[in-house]
């Protein structure tokens, strides 16, 4: 079944390429439509008057009837269209209507009989489309129709091919998603059939790669079906040749050697203050590599004290890493011998390569790599760190803090900003890797490796494109479940909108599609430099939360207003109390605090206070994660909110409870003392802002879902909001 | 005219108002619509054929007529309704073939004659309304109607009544505005007619207050006009009476007593370390306040060595401001004191009024000090900094770098992360106000007193809710072209759908309304606490664009990309660089940098080519704005860069060319120390966030425009968008 549908679309497809066309006719498109099962109206040639009253009595409603001849070129001109016949008699009535219009009309005209077409009843306007996306590759779409959703741009965006449910989950994925439902009395359309509709053309993009674009538009979807008024098919001019792949095998092994290498040879080492490779040299041994460190240098005999070779197939034994330091003239050579030494992995930080226009060199230096499989980091990077083994192959300054986010980036700039923030924040690190040119080695080598590291617990990655966007979702899609993935990409708002020839290609500006598939796949997506640095500064440090339910609990009312905003900001559920629970956190607040959500218990209390009313929230289990809202007064200094605060989560988490907690500390400087503190011992607490702490909660809840921690999308996706003004209004403080 | 209609709708009104019933009916609606210009269809009774046909002609085009008859309720179901009636020969006919059916169908009724209404084109469907918002009173709305907006929300607000400018301006403010000027081949809409539909609906609500709610759902807007379908009245339950106001005269005088005064009284001044009078008194001492400092307590003789009063009424000569630091009980009492003593300024630090629940203790002061004429800040709050006065009147620590930033909270803590991240920053501020219950002065008073101050350049509001809309906006409207307005909104999510008895009730959520109007007032709304603070911090910093175009100038072509996501989504304009310029730039940066916007001088140049490209952009009359993009490198280490750069922007500021300059700085630890110096001289700069610079930059450009310092709205509106993939791809650094 399957394979003749598909022999009947690519002999038609042959044909059309045959005839140097790349759009298909509507029949053509609908062959192909048929083919695939894709619901268009029911249409007939009638020769006679009784064939046409048969069609008609076989489609049901009422039917479009159109002369067709071809010698008549302007079929309303000629009295040839009559629309919404029903009935035997009508139909009748209406073909010989037809027929003598059209003689009378072209008294030469050939006439070859009367279409006979489905008359679609009216309906909510959908459309259902796939493009080839330049990193993605085919891609379906789903939205609303009509001009109001083209200038909201309201569209959303699946790797095809897409299964049943994922087809599905596109209506829900709009923000008109409502209006399918029925609102306002208007009954819901048959969404199963939308899916289908959906599904389907996935099908068709994904068995042939030459199909560039399909768009269904309108679809029209009633409450009994969706059927597509129209489909048009564009071929693609060309096919791109797919990529290299390498198993994930092959992709484990060889970074493994490049993260937890036993040896490693800098080509262009060098005893010269201000060189990188002075710099290299020094920092691999400043930062304590316990393994061997082979200087590569034909001008000398020995660097930094270690004995220098002329050439890297002079090093003695297996050598796991080669880092270039050399000019990129050079580098060519350099890396046949690496090649022919058996070195698995090239960290090539030389610029002068396609950056500066050189294609050509770079070309070559990844054919000689392809010939020896030899995988290339780079080039144009600053190298990249692996803390836990010391491992400082960078010309920046080493970094020793270690801990549980790899941070990658393809812009040397940012990987600045990266090691500065690490340093300024000490936040715990596991790996930084450049990825400049990423002319082998990309993000989806290294989430495959960090998905495995043991000492990896959340991946941050500045990008700005993708090579492969289906190799980085598959990556991603293995490795979320394991562990959070945050992703900054940048040229979010470039100028999108491309020349295409399809409605469905003028509404996938590139940021659209980057959106819903990395969303799709699990990613956590930063929306700037700073939120990336933060989010991954702090995942590794808040436990994954169990549940949805959220509370707050401010010693300022003013706090309290705004972390509730944030709350619902980020996508998160403000719990609704239930009444015992929120008597038991009556018992510990003044009279006039408010319990309910946000708990206020005023500014004035003393560290018991903010301790009775937290352990409460750690101790009952239908609580998922705390917010803290500290204020500080006299009677609780930021200190001693903090030790109390630390002290109470490290007792509960030893006793088994581990609840996601964040605070927010408004006070005087000493409250950057007490964020710091609470951060080392594993809550997320940030000075002068609301906003920060329940953004990392929420990019903590992003990822939980994303890896079915807490069964599906949450209660109904929906969050449960507090009446902030209320609680504000109470409390003033 | 205008007398006349309003008396026209006022006897309306008194008579719908005298029967009890809130909803006016159809015909009471267009009696309404009718008096203030309001275009509906035309209606008319006909009584015989030939009133029909003459009243059918007057129309114009197809017209629905309908049987009048007191006993025929289900008009349809008689055959009383014919739809679509066109020409005087149809119109006959439909006149007779009405009445017989109503004759037919109820031989007993009694026939009044046929309704001729004019039968609405097809078009457009837009919704028109007014509501009563409780802090803005009378606003007007409009949104385009169906299903569709009605789910997406695209709506907007403005203060009633509205001039015609105005008026036009809301079409522009709906994000599918597109959609009204004609898309995919549709016609555009006749705007001014719909302008002049929100013009005469605003000025029938302002007229009368006890309109509580207008809809017009749907007008029909068509190339050729607006017409109301549907007109809907709702009348209030109850008007609330008119809040006391104080003239602007009247404001000025006691708040200059109050931010600058020369004598200041203690009431409550303690020798007790831990108590509030004692460290109000302290900071009043320590912080060098220069005026008289009187303690009051009337079991002291003195404290920190100055004589003590039992009663403000000994305090010998004028005092300006009675400083409250005992229990809210003893208030209302030394109120009195207060009031018959003549001081025009009480501050009421206590707490234990209208937030916990005492608001009868709240209304008892209010009452006397409007009483005695005294002004009251507070209650239930931290006091105020006047720092240029060296008066620190809290209990909180002193602050004392002066600057031009005035900052309020009505929340304490709040208050305290604004001390806590003034002092980190180093930010320069002239005040620092706790506003608490405001049961007096609130933020349209500040507002008044600190656009006169010439030490403030800048103010910036934390609030919670408004007193008073309108008068804020008065005073936003009057403040806005002198300096910039900061306000933060808390309480923007809360639960904001009200039961509500008209569609546009329905769309009129809280935060939607405030969004729209604090826009209109030209107010710059931070969207999160620290946004609010580093909006503060910098904006006084900043001076004003001359004009939209921006240009950003980059070491790291990684940090280009970033920089230009967030200039377009912070509404600037990157320049399109023209070619002499283009080439201007090209001769200071390397063959493989990219000239055009951003300007990329690639990662290892010089400290040379930063100063010269920065001195490019300060030269040239066509760059209005600088985002400088720094990238840490041996070459040019972050002070070299920090000070080059201050140095080049003081040197163009003492020849009188004075432009934004923002820096983000991505390096190691040392760019934390260059942003500092760089803020210190004018340059707003951070480390690790592309993001903030530009978001600061982007604040000051709101300003500029709402302060019309640019001309209108900018060149169109929109901003040019340079393809920062490409930038990034072609340098990668």
């Amino acid at each position: 079944m399957a394979e003749d549908r598909e022999l009947k679309v690519r002999s038609l497809l042959d044909a059309v390429r045959a005839e140097g066309r790349s759009a298909l006719t509507a029949p053509e498109g609908k062959v192909i439509a048929d083919a695939y099962g894709i619901a268009v109206p029911g249409e007939e040639l009638a020769r006679d008057v009784e064939e046409a009253v048969s069609y008609a009595a076989r489609f049901g409603g009422p039917v479009v009837m159109k002369i067709v001849s071809p010698d008549i070129l302007h079929k309303t001109d000629a009295g040839g269209v009559i629309v919404g016949v029903e009935g035997a008699a009508d139909v009748r009535a209406a073909f010989h209507t037809i027929v003598d219009n059209a003689r009378a009309y072209a008294p030469a005209a050939r006439i070859e009989g009367v279409q006979v077409q489905e008359l679609l009843p009216k309906g909510q306007e959908v459309i259902v489309g796939a493009v080839t996306d330049p990193t993605f590759g085919k891609v379906v779409a789903f939205g609303l129709g009509g001009v109001l959703v083209e200038v909201l741009k309201d569209v959303t965006f699946r790797l095809a091919p897409v299964d049943a449910d994922e087809a599905l989950s596109m209506l829900d994925s709009i923000r008109a998603a409502e209006i399918l439902r029925g609102v306002r009395g208007a009954p819901a359309v048959d969404r199963w059939a939308i899916a289908e509709q959906i599904r389907r053309v996935s099908e068709l993009v994904a068995d042939f790669p030459e199909i560039a674009e399909v768009d269904l538009n309108p679809v029209i979807a009633t409450p009994e079906g969706a059927v597509a008024a129209d489909i048009r098919v564009i071929l693609a001019r060309s096919v791109p040749k797919p990529r290299r792949r390498y198993t994930r095998e092959e992709i484990l092994a060889s970074m493994r050697r490049l993260m937890e290498p036993s040896s490693v040879a800098v080509i262009g080492a060098s005893n010269e203050q201000g060189k990188i490779g002075n710099s290299v040299m020094r920092n691999l041994v400043d930062g304590g590599f316990a393994g061997e460190i082979h200087p590569v240098n034909p001008k000398a005999d020995d660097i930094l004290g270690r004995k220098a070779y002329k050439s890297v197939t002079d090093v003695p034994g297996e050598v796991d890493v080669a880092v270039f330091a050399i000019p990129a003239k050079f580098v060519a050579a350099a890396l046949e011998e690496v090649g022919r030494k058996g070195i698995p992995n090239a960290v090539l930080i030389p610029s002068g390569f396609a950056e500066t226009g050189e294609h050509g060199l770079q070309d070559e230096i990844v054919a000689i790599a392809e010939r020896h499989g030899v995988r290339l980091l780079g080039p144009n990077i600053y190298g990249y760190y692996s803390t836990w083994q010391d491992l400082c192959a960078t010309f920046c300054t080493p970094y020793d803090v270690k801990g549980g986010v790899a941070l990658t980036s393809q812009s040397g700039g940012i990987g600045m900003a990266i090691l500065g923030f690490a340093r300024t924040t000490k936040t715990g690190v596991s790996a930084i890797v450049g990825l400049g040119n990423k002319s082998d080695l990309d993000e989806d080598d290294l989430l495959t490796w960090f998905g495995e590291d043991p000492h990896t617990e959340c991946i941050a990655m500045h990008l700005e494109d993708l090579k492969d966007g289906r190799a980085f979702v598959e990556a991603a899609r293995a490795t979320v479940p394991k562990k959070p993935v945050v992703v900054l990409k940048a040229g979010r708002t470039a100028a999108g909108a491309k020349a295409a020839g399809s409605h469905t290609g003028a509404l996938a500006g590139d940021d659209a599609v980057y959106e819903d598939i990395l969303k799709q796949a699990g990613v956590i997506r930063a929306p700037g430099l700073n939120d990336m640095l933060e989010y991954a500064r702090a995942l590794p440090v808040l436990p994954a939360p169990q549940g949805d339910n959220v509370v707050i609990i401010t010693g300022a009312g003013g706090s309290g207003v705004l972390l509730s905003d944030a709350v619902t900001d980020n996508g998160l559920t403000l719990m609704e109390i239930p009444p015992d629970l929120d008597a038991s956190f009556r018992t510990f607040i003044p009279p006039f605090g408010a319990a309910g959500n946000p708990v206020d218990i005023t500014g004035g209390e003393p560290p018991s206070t903010y301790e009775a009313t937290i352990r409460l929230g750690l101790e009952d289990p239908r609580i998922h994660a705390l917010v803290l809202g500290y204020w500080h007064t006299i009677v609780t200094p930021p200190m001693v909110f903090a030790e109390l605060t630390a002290r109470v989560v490290a007792e509960f988490r030893e006793r088994g409870v581990e609840k996601p907690v964040v605070a927010s500390l408004a006070g005087d400087v000493e409250v950057e003392e007490a964020c710091q503190y609470l951060f080392e011992r594993g809550v997320v607490a940030y000075p002068y802002t609301t906003e920060k702490p329940v953004a990392v909660l929420g990019a903590k809840y992003r990822w939980a879902r994303a890896a079915e921690r807490l069964g599906a999308e949450g209660p109904s996706g929906r969050a449960v909001v507090g009446d902030g003004r209320d609680v504000g209004g109470r409390s003033m403080s």
